[in-house]
Order: structure tokens, then C-alpha cells, then sequence
């Protein structure tokens, strides 16, 4: 059994000029993506979240998270696998699907992010640990995959289209990424740098012109690339990138070329389709890919895919994915709320395009997206311990699902619980490692390149932090944000230290905050959403913007069928639902209206509203559902009734749930 | 290659009291299911249609279907699997799906109830050529399945959970009852009665204590037990119901138990639940066990499913399975009518349930769902032309399909249009079977014990027809049936033979008919819904049955969701569906609503509605597809639209589809 991490971590050393420095200064600017252009996010040591949301979400992962999932990697055999390849032990009673491999991969990626944050050597023992097993099953030629190319397992490279070898690869360059700029030079980064040579020497220009079924080896390509300043890596993901979408994958039983967006070119496509988290692990390389061959087609199409998926394919909670066949999009308006399959990895996926997009182009509208993704599935996903998470994130939950009792696997989508581990457990290390480096995504810095000019630092999130960026000739912002945000508007931004010249300070209004204000040296402006400029920001300033986050209705497009009729309210970035343990006694989801005639409450954190339950449908004799009269029912009860964030559903035990609320029977 | 059918057949001999009769005596009475008790259905060869609704199917299904599916399990390899049986020439190559047998048997059943109905030469040749090739590959214990057992091939019975070994085998005696009911002994029920010992030896209630994945072995033994009066086989059938719903099978990979309702034994469960044909299958040989065995608790438990099923879980088509995922039951009020999954063969096997609960009890709510289903369901699954089908038949197509072009096979269950034959092709070979024996289910006789009473003749569906029952003591009841239901509500009954004493004519007033009107000797009398009874019919007598067929409008339950503020609109027995190709120019499904306010119109097949299409929504510029405010639109055109019957949807061509209608955004 590998190390547990420590139950507690030592506070960081503060020694910086802006109070604190735990990582080198030229590891702070550590940052999962680094994308050429003048834009770049915060370093993993630029930005220390002091509380709030997610800050406890990131000392949960810290503290809960990270060592839950080493413990089920370890109690699974998925790790196991590594040492039974060095001893020469594999065989067909192999634990485990074809791509468990990569759960202990985002492992270490996110143990690295995790050590980048707070120098913990306990942290860095554990990850050293996991390499020295991982690197011990990699081959003399530098293939590394427990499930292929063994005694007792099938041929290397043998099924590209399920055996999710590529994949695996790629998330071991991807936490290679993460190891490399957090320590440098490490074991693991050699064992990637191998890994990725012989990708490059099986898979090249020129060798065998084969693709996987999961997009992910691209953009661990065109990271390790950046990283390594290693162009064939990232000739490799244009490569794989371009080879797509002309049916080279054999079509699986049952499953379309549209399943892994073999169907239709990337540069093509008009829209996200097929199996969610491929579709958008393949924009996201697409992204990268564009930015560094200059390829502005390419860029074009990814966003194009993002506006119309983004307009007709995606929900209020910015979940994607509407059928749990082939964990799926759906068609253009097909957003069903109870079968909202809406796969946390989705989640994560769609944030990383839309980081990506907003590294290439500084539009809002995806930074808007990651918002409301980050706090209704990103955020939804994890129980507040730690130990338990939702695969699948509907809108609706019809039957109260089963407590889970004890540390035990669950299926992997459905129940209405959040469950310790899954049999396909790729969501719980995604949601470790994305909430380990979460902080890199809070703000980002564009050096400008006329002397003149001042650098421009932007505030794409808000949440209490101390903020300490380098800029043009190693200049030093420090800020301090203090903020309950997204309970509370109000943001006071504190400057401690900034260039002598001067900084813009760029701060995003989000698109639902209509009437925004921003105060500065006691004046106060209502501000627009999208982006406010703020200019000369020195040492000494202050800044509060007011947000209002007060609950507030939300209708649905009426194409989108499956809610017609219905409203959901919002608090701020906060999608709400109802819950059945907050109706009264004897009330029922079914036969419940909210009455749009009263007045929204606010209780700081969710909404009150006024409901209304129908008598006459819920008790009619059975018999067919269809009547050839309408129904109608008259209003027997009325009350005021709590909405709760829906990122903290089924937290207070077994609920029925629904995000949109009928406005008439 | 197996002979081909002929194109035509030749007119039946008339010869009998009531004017024909192609098959002896004694063969005639022959039908599906023969449970103990006072009920029967028509045979084979008491019931001639002639032309009509359902005429038209069958000759079609005779005349090309036929021929059709012969000609794909020829093409694909499935029919050659029992011939590399028979010659040792099996391997790792074999095509088609480990239940690819059960297509050629499902044919062969098929063939049979054609040549009880129309004695047919060409048809008895295919079927002894069938034959032959399938009892070659019969091992000498009885064993006969191509896709285990042989070289190259996994184990007998290793895969009890996914093999289908003994779902085949069900299909098997279910052809064997049907041959043996029109021909006596024949050699394929040589090779069902071998075949059926072994799984008696194999799975007896002291031998191996397995099951099958996918219930059919039950019903095809318990029927087989009553027509060779084999008590093993009924006794075989209920050792296999009651092992199942204790755990037994292994979990397959993401699938639960209840996905072959292996989670609660079904004299318990209270709701259908699972993969919809499996769940269904089961639930007739529960009726079937529950008759035999006089077993009252068991026949409740059946109805009890039915019930709550009907009530939550069943589509205004009568399909049922809301999820494409497990092809399953959805929860309760959980029927999306774009993602409605509602197979082909769901919809046959919830017939088969309601059949034998009609049997057993007499009650006419099994006889509505029946009609429901097989307008709705049945027959919109064959192309008009018999060559291709529907698998899945939601009611909802969101993208008009592509047009198959040529004699091609399809994934099974998407597209929006017709295809000639399925990778996964259960569906043809069940509607096949289930039309050749269609009017065995027009009627039902009861026998009465005490010679005082009058036998009791039902007449549960309407179609142009020539009657001929065998009543006590071999007396006939011979009537015609004229009418053009379901497009016409007028139905003419003439006796031209009747039994001395008389005979009470039952007749069924579908649930929908209100205000239906009933005419003999001259005076006519409201009838309401339910039965109506006419007793001492004699010879000469006429009848006039007139049913109220005029559009209507349907409301769902406003508990399921997904179609809260729409309405339907029924035409008699037949749902009414909007189409794209009869739209105006320039309008779409998305945008249009359905005055209520304006009256249906009546055009002898479908209805006439107002539509006014909507601006404003759908020309929204692009965005998250919510808004703070309601969405509303001035109504900017207002037409009166065609509705055409479901079953014929995108018989005009590929098209987008509606059957429940908004009736605001």
C-alpha cells in the first residue's frame, strides 16, 4: 500500500514580497495550459484562495479527495497493474476496464497541481511513489499501457477503437505537464517523454496511420510539446487531430461513426455530437492545435461548435450531454432534465475548451460558460466530504435514490446519490485534479508588447485570495480579493503592490448580472456585463464591484421541449432546485406549480418561492395517462417553500429534485 | 439459397358450410396460445380477412415480407450458421449476434401461420427446407444453438447472462407450436421436442440451477407443455420464473439486475421495469404458469404490473421502453416523446401479455391496449411496401431521417426512416409472425358448461372479415364482418349460420368510443364503452355497430413532463401525428402551436387543425437558450394543417414528426 497523505498539511512559508512565496519563482508561474499568444492564466503559485467556496472545495480535495482515490486505485488493483507488468504477472483476470490506467494518471496529475500549491512534502512522497511504480511497467521502447501487449492480454495497439490505449497515454502526459512545471525535471516527465516517443514513432506522419476512439492523447501531445519545446509532439496532435472525422475508426456495434466523432472532419463540423467527453477533449486539442500552427479555420470551426452546442445543446447548468446512450449529445433542443446525463467529465471537458477559447480570442461568452460550469457540475459533483461523487448530473430526480452506505462502487450514472467510486471511474480523479489547480483559471495576465501600454490583468472569477502575478520585466501585482461570492455581490479587490506605471485591471460582469456596480475612490458606476476596464490601478487602490446575485427567474427556450411550461430560478452563477425534504408533509414533486404571482425571497443563499399543490392529477384511478379532457385541479394548498443551490442536492440525504418547476399543471 | 416465395398466391378453396375452408377441421381451430379455460381466440383458419386495415398488412407480410426476411438471414450468413454446424465448419467468423438463430425461427413460425391461413404450397416447401437445414445442426442430445458449443466457438451455456442460447431456443418451440397446431407432427417438432428435453435435462429443477438472460424459453416451453400435453416442459417453464429475480445472473458491465429482472422475483414486483421485451416476455409466461397452475397470486402479480405500468409507464401509442439506454422502462411518468425507444417488439410482446391476461380474466382494458397498440405500434413498423421497418417508433423526430437507399442494413434504432433489415433485426421476424397469425386475435369463444346457457362469441376488433367458429358440440357460428374501421366507425355484422339455441354475441365498445350506437332489427340503443351483450343471435341476424371514430383531442397527465402543454389528437383506435412535409413553406415544428379554439375538422382518414406558427424564439440570436424573461410571440401566420395517422409517418419521405402538439411556447 502506497503512502496515505496526511490528514492535515502545514501552513505555507510567507516570505514573498507580497507575503508568501512556497514554490521557486519560476515554478509559480506553473499553469496547466500554455498556449502561445500574449494571454496566459494565473500560475499555480500566483493565486492562494483564503476560504470561501472554493476554497473549502480545494482543501477537500486536498485533504479528502486525493487520498479517497488513492486508496481505491490501490484497493482495485488498477495500480497493482503496473507492478504486475514489471513482474510479469498480467493475465486475462486483469482488474479493471481498458482505461483504469488513467484514473492513477489524473492522479498524479493532480497530486502534482496539489504540491505546486502548497509545497507538501507528503504530497511529493506519494507522487513519487506512484512514478517509480508506473515507470517500472513501462517498456524498453517506451510503450506503457497495463492492459495491451502483455502475456495473457491482447496485442498492443490492437483494438484503436475501445482499447483507449492513446488515451491512457495521454493522461500520462498530461499529468507529466503538471509534474514538469510544478518540480522541473522528475522521473515521470522522462517516463512521458518516452511514452510520447514511441506515439510518435508508431503513430507519425509517415508510420501507422491510426487514431483513438478517445480523443486525449492530442492535447497531452500539444501540451508535453509546449512544455518540452518539442515539436514533433505537437506535429503528432495535429496529425491525430486531422486523421478524424473520415470513418478510419471501425464502427463499433450499435454505435455510429458520430460516437467518436469519427463521422464528420473536426475542421468541418458544425456542432458537438457523439459521446460528450470525446467530442469536447477533441475541441480542446483542436484549440490547441490551432493556436500553435496559426491555423484560423480550425480555431473558427471549434467555435462555431461551441455557439451552436452552446445555444441548443447545452443546460442551464452548463451540463452537456442529454442521453445516457453513448453518453451522448443530443439532437438540437433534445435537453431532457431527468435523463440529463450531463457526465461530470463533461463538465470538465467543456471548461477546458472554453479555457482554451478564452486563451485564443479574450471573449467573455467563455468565461461566462466556465462559470456556470464550475458551480452547477463541477461543484455539484463531489460530496462536501470528499469521499463520494455524481458520474451523471440531471436536472430532474424522479425517485429518491438509495443511500449509499459504506466505502462500496457503485454503478456508474444513476441512483441519485453520490457514490464512493465507479466501476468506469474516470470523474472523481477529473474533478481531483481540476479543483487542484482550479485557482490557475481565477485570472489571467496579457504582457503587452508596447512599452507604453500597461499590462492588463484580468479577474475572471471571484473568490478570496491572495493574488501575486508577474508581469512585464518580472513586475509584481499583488491583490487581495475579499468576497462571499457567490452567496454575496459585493468584491473588494485590495492592491498591495503593483508596477510604478501602472496596471489595467480587466474584471468580469457576468452576463446575467444586469445593473453591476463598480466602486473606485468612493465614485460608483453601474457597469455593463462583459468586461470593465479599470486603468492605472497602482499600489494602494481599491476596487468593490456589487453584483447582484438576488434570486431570479430564468425561462427556457420553447423549443427545447422537455420543459415547457416551467421556470427555474437563479442566485447569481447558482442554478437552484427543489428538493422533496423541503416540501411540506404530504407535498409531492408531481403535483406541485410555483405561483409566478409572488415575490422571489432571498435567505442569502438559495431562493423562496411560492408554491402551489395541485389536487385532482395525482389521484386519479389509474388507467391510461391520457384523458380527453385537460386536466385541471384546483390550488389546495399554498406555501412558501425554500430552493436550495443545486450544486448541494442530495446532500441532506435520498431527495426528489427538480431545477424546473411547472407553472401550471 | 432457399427457394424464394412466389409473388402471388392462389385464391383459397371455398368449401365449407360458411363457404370455405383451406386447412381440415381439426387444424383449423389452431392459434398462438391455448390456456386452459372456458376462453379461446379465433383459429387460424376460422377468421378470413378480407382486405381492409389489416388485410392489406397481411397480404403485404405474405406477399414480400416473407420473402424479404429469408432473403437477409440467406444473405447475412445467419441461415448458413446451422448449416457450418452441421458440417463442423464453425469458427470465430460466424456472423450475426449470438441470437441470430432466433430470426430464423421466428421466420419458421411465421411460415406456419401462413399456411394454416392460406394453405399455401410454396410456403409449406420453404418452411421443409428450413427445417432441414436446421435439424442438421441439432446435436444427438438435442442440443441446437450455431453461436456456442462448436469449434471455435465458446461453451454451451458459459454465457447464460448475454449467450441467448436458451432465448433461441424459446423461439424455437414457439415455431414448433405453430407447426404443430397447422400440420401435425412435422419434423421440426422433432427437433423442438429434442431440443426442449435437453433444456429439461440441462436445467431441471434438481439439475443446473441457471437461467437465462433474456426470458422467451419460458413461454415457448409452457406453450409447447400444452400442445404435446408434455407436463415437463409447463413444469420446465415455471422452475425458470421462479429462479429468476433472486440475483442468479451475473451483473453484466454498467447494466443492473433489474435489466433482465433479475432483481425482484415477478410474483412480486409491482411495475414493469428493465429492458421493455425481456420484462415482457416474462410477464407472458408468468400468465401462462399462473394459468396451468392455477396460481392466483402470480396472475395478480401480472395484472398488479400491468396496472401501475399502463398507468406510468406506457406511451398514448401503447409503446412502451422510454430510454434508448438498456432499450428499458423509464420511472414512472418518465415518456419523452422524442427519446421514446417504444419497440417494434416491445409493442408485439405487450400484446402477447395482454392476450393472455385477456384470456384469463375476460376483461376488456387488455383488449383496449391490444387495439391501442397494434395500430400505433404494429403497424407503423412495416413499410407500406413490406421491405422495410421500424425498430424504435418515438413520437417525436426532431431531424428528418436520411432516405435508405437500396436493400441496406441499419443500426437498429434511429434514424427516422424505415430500414430494410438491422444489424440487432428482432423486429421483422416479430411483426412477421405476429401478422400471419393477426386474426386469431379478432375473436374469442367461451364455451359455457351449462347446457342452458348460450356460448359467448366476442368479437374484439373490427376488420372485413368471414367468421367461421367451431362452437359445442361442433356446431358453427358463421358471420361477416363488413366495415372500414378504423377509418369508419360503422361496423355491419351478418350471421349467416348460427347454432339452433343461439349465441350471445359479445361486442367490444373501445374505451375511447363514447356515444357509440348499436342497431339491430331496426332499433338502435347507446352502448356504452366496455362489452355490450347481444344475446340469442341467430342465423339471419344483422348488426350495426357504429363507433364514434371523429378526431378528438387528448390530454396527457400533466405528471409526465416531457409533453406539459401539449395535446394530441386520436382519430378512433389511430393517434394522429404531425409531419413536416405537410407544414407550409417556411414554417417548422419548432415554431408552431395548435389553436384549440378553432373546431377539428374531419377528413375521413386524419384531422384538420389550426396551427399559427410563432416569430421571435426561433430567430433569437444564438446564446444559452435561457432568458430572463418569458419568451412570447405574436402569432404571425395561422393555417389549418392536415394530421395523418402515426403508422404512415414518413411513408411520404424523410420528415420531421409531432404527435403531441403544443398549445402555447
Amino acid at each position: 500500500m502506497t503512502d496515505t497523505l496526511p490528514s492535515t498539511t502545514a501552513p505555507a512559508p510567507h516570505d514573498s514580497a507580497c507575503g508568501r512565496r512556497p514554490l521557486p519563482a519560476d515554478r509559480a508561474t506553473a499553469r496547466p495550459v500554455e498556449a502561445p499568444g500574449g494571454r496566459r492564466g494565473a500560475g499555480i503559485g500566483e493565486v492562494r484562495l483564503t476560504g470561501g467556496f472554493w476554497g473549502r472545495l480545494q482543501e477537500t480535495n486536498a485533504h479528502a479527495s486525493l487520498e479517497h482515490a488513492l486508496q481505491w486505485v490501490e484497493r482495485l488493483g488498477w495500480l497493482a497493474n503496473f507492478d504486475r507488468v514489471a513482474d510479469g504477472t498480467t493475465g486475462a483476470d486483469r482488474p479493471g476496464w481498458e482505461f483504469s490506467d488513467s484514473e492513477v494518471y489524473k492522479l498524479c496529475e493532480a497530486l502534482a497541481w496539489e504540491h505546486g500549491r502548497r509545497s507538501d512534502p507528503a504530497v511529493l512522497r506519494i507522487l513519487d511513489e506512484l512514478t517509480a511504480r508506473i515507470a517500472r511497467a513501462q517498456k524498453p521502447d517506451g510503450y506503457l499501457n497495463t492492459a495491451f501487449g502483455h502475456p495473457g492480454r491482447p496485442a498492443r495497439y490492437s483494438d484503436l477503437e475501445s482499447g483507449h490505449e492513446l488515451y491512457c497515454t495521454g493522461h500520462l502526459l498530461q499529468a507529466a505537464v503538471a509534474v514538469h512545471r510544478v518540480f522541473g525535471e522528475h522521473p515521470l516527465v522522462d517516463v512521458a517523454r518516452r511514452a510520447a516517443d514511441e506515439v510518435c514513432t508508431t503513430f507519425g506522419p509517415t508510420a501507422r496511420d491510426g487514431l483513438c476512439g478517445h480523443p486525449e492523447i492530442e492535447v497531452g501531445l500539444a501540451e508535453l510539446g509546449r512544455a518540452l519545446g518539442e515539436p514533433r509532439y505537437s506535429q503528432q496532435a495535429s496529425t491525430f487531430l486531422e486523421r478524424r472525422g473520415h470513418g478510419r475508426l471501425r464502427p463499433l456495434p450499435l454505435r455510429s461513426a458520430a460516437y467518436f466523432q469519427d463521422d464528420v472532419p473536426v475542421r468541418e463540423a458544425d456542432v458537438w455530437r457523439g459521446h460528450a467527453v470525446r467530442a469536447l477533449y477533441l475541441s480542446a486539442a483542436a484549440v490547441d492545435v490551432a493556436v500553435d500552427t496559426g491555423d484560423a479555420e480550425l480555431l473558427d470551426a471549434v467555435q462555431r461548435q461551441w455557439t451552436r452546442s452552446v445555444a441548443r445543446r447545452t443546460y442551464l447548468t452548463g451540463g452537456m450531454g442529454s442521453r445516457h446512450q453513448d453518453e451522448g449529445f443530443g439532437e438540437d433542443w433534445e435537453l431532457p432534465p431527468d435523463r440529463a446525463y450531463c457526465e461530470t467529465c463533461a463538465g470538465i471537458a467543456s471548461c477546458m475548451v472554453s479555457w482554451r477559447l478564452y486563451l485564443a480570442t479574450g471573449e467573455v461568452r467563455y468565461v461566462d460558460l466556465i462559470e456556470r460550469t464550475w458551480y452547477n457540475v463541477l461543484a455539484t459533483s463531489p460530496r462536501s466530504d470528499g469521499r463520494a461523487f455524481f458520474y451523471a448530473n440531471p436536472l430532474q430526480q424522479r425517485v429518491a435514490g438509495t443511500e449509499v452506505s459504506g466505502d462500496v462502487e457503485n454503478p456508474r450514472a444513476e441512483g441519485g446519490v453520490r457514490a464512493p467510486w465507479f466501476d468506469v471511474s474516470c470523474c472523481p480523479t477529473n474533478v481531483a485534479r481540476t479543483l487542484a489547480s482550479w485557482h490557475t483559471g481565477l485570472a489571467s495576465v496579457e504582457r503587452v508588447t508596447h512599452s507604453e501600454d500597461q499590462d492588463v490583468v484580468t479577474l475572471l472569477h471571484y473568490a478570496p485570495a491572495e493574488v501575486e502575478l508577474r508581469l512585464s520585466d518580472d513586475q509584481l501585482l499583488c491583490l487581495r480579493v475579499e468576497t462571499e461570492y457567490p452567496f454575496s455581490g459585493d468584491v473588494h479587490v485590495r492592491v498591495s503592490a503593483a508596477p510604478a506605471a501602472g496596471v489595467t485591471l480587466r474584471m468580469r460582469v457576468p452576463n446575467w448580472a444586469q445593473g453591476a456596480l463598480l466602486r473606485r475612490d468612493g465614485s460608483t458606476r453601474e457597469v455593463l456585463t462583459g468586461w470593465v476596464d479599470v486603468h492605472d490601478v497602482r499600489a494602494g487602490d481599491q476596487l468593490v464591484l456589487q453584483l447582484p446575485v438576488g434570486p431570479r427567474l430564468t425561462h427556457p427556450d420553447p423549443r427545447i421541449d422537455a420543459v415547457r411550461g416551467c421556470v427555474a430560478v437563479e442566485r447569481g452563477p447558482v442554478v437552484l432546485c427543489l428538493e422533496s425534504v423541503d416540501l411540506p408533509a404530504g407535498w409531492c414533486l408531481d403535483d406541485m406549480t410555483i405561483d409566478l404571482t409572488q415575490p422571489l425571497g432571498d435567505d442569502g443563499r438559495g431562493a423562496i418561492v411560492t408554491l402551489e399543490r395541485r389536487a385532482g392529477s395525482a389521484t386519479e384511478a389509474e388507467g391510461m395517462p391520457y384523458r380527453p379532457l385537460r386536466y385541471s385541479a384546483a390550488s389546495v394548498d399554498r406555501e412558501r417553500v425554500r430552493l436550495h443551490p443545486y450544486h448541494g442536492w442530495a446532500e441532506r440525504g435520498p431527495t426528489t429534485m427538480k431545477v424546473f418547476l411547472p407553472t401550471a399543471l
